[in-house]
């Protein structure tokens, strides 16, 4: 890395989209200053970098600013080549791999976030639909990804972009078991999906950027109760 | 091009999706076999080469099949390296380039497709929010285009995977205004993206792949006239 090379980070510790930039960082070993937002008073310097979405993250590269955690982590695999890469080297598993990024970011994100956010029918509803489509994850997985043994070394030599979009959704798995009574990757229904997460949580550009347990469950419960109390005061 | 390439596109004329690929292998002058998927009747092949959604575009490249119109773009640049490139060469410039793919994509699709799908009320709900959007995308391109001839250059010596995303969407504008009697690019409104639009459509690879005005016109009002349809039925 250049020396002049200033990177900083803005970011919201409990934000998976921030947590999938943090991960990328970590993992390319590249030096960088965090800064983090408080996203109810977000500050003039996030509100400037990223003036269309206003949100975490956002990456400051020697004065220049990428927004849209996607864009901020094919660019920091195309500026920073020297060491591990965050996507394949051949295009047709760089594609695979970018298809799936997309399906967890379109199909699971939000879905996910809501059974955190819903009780009742709503929850159910859901969680119905996180698991029709962690299903289909799944079974994808088993293909690009292998089974057994396989999965495990694929994470050890390729940690890459999937395994960040993915472990920055599902890497709280204990917290939202512990606040919502469910887990979303349950070893039973989807074996390859769980041995993955397992797998990824070993790697330890992984456990450095895991924040402690008590924390995650804090604001999770914090989250989920003021999503309640402002449903049921529309209701 | 390798001579044992082959490429098949599976794809939909009207697909603003399937156009942005056409338009990237018209561009790049990478030869291709075209197969025309009947929505409601899709092919075997189709089913068997995008199982996770069904839908078209389809990329075949020798035998292996790449789903999803960004993916499938950014495929193509990676693999065919001769000639134009889609992306531009710098990486902070290509996150920008990416940055408002997925602007248009996230923003601007869906709430376009509504305005024609829609009347009344709801329409005009969904033109105000079309053109909040635009206005934000307007004030981006000034900064990332220019304005006047710099616009017209710019899309002479750098057409890409930008132009390309915004053509797919808005280049059928005249069929807009004769089926939903309103521009949705207003010159008064928008001059940087008029301007914008009016250098995509002198562009080569574009022509090619404008099919002609009645066609279009025809399937805008089949595609409303069924919404309205099955709206009012479930209302």
């Amino acid at each position: 890395m250049a020396e002049q090379d200033k990177v900083i980070l803005h970011g919201m510790w409990a934000s998976p989209y921030a947590k999938r930039v943090e991960l990328a960082l970590n993992f390319k070993g590249i030096p960088y200053e965090y800064v983090e937002e408080d996203l109810r008073n977000k500050s003039d310097l996030l509100l400037k970098y990223n003036p269309v979405h206003k949100k975490v993250p956002v990456l400051v590269h020697n004065g220049k600013a990428i927004a849209e955690s996607m864009v901020i982590l094919e660019y920091i695999d195309e500026t920073w080549k020297d060491g591990p890469k965050l996507l394949p080297s051949d295009s047709y598993k760089r594609a695979q791999a970018r298809f799936w990024c997309h399906f967890i970011q379109d199909q699971l994100m939000e879905s996910t976030f809501l059974v955190v956010k819903t009780d009742g029918e709503a929850q159910q509803k859901a969680i119905d639909h996180v698991y029709e489509k962690l299903k289909v994850l799944e079974d994808g997985m088993k293909t690009y990804l292998g089974e057994g043994n396989a999965i495990i070394s694929g994470v050890e030599n390729n940690f890459g972009i999937l395994d960040i979009v993915f472990c920055a959704l599902y890497g709280a798995y204990k917290a939202h078991e512990e606040v919502i009574g469910l887990k979303f990757i349950v070893p039973e229904k989807f074996p390859v999906l769980f041995s993955w997460l397992m797998a990824i949580a070993e790697v330890e550009a992984v456990k450095i950027a895991t924040p402690p347990h008590e924390k995650t469950v804090g604001i999770l419960q914090l989250f989920r109760l003021s999503a309640l109390k402002s449903s049921s005061a529309t209701e």
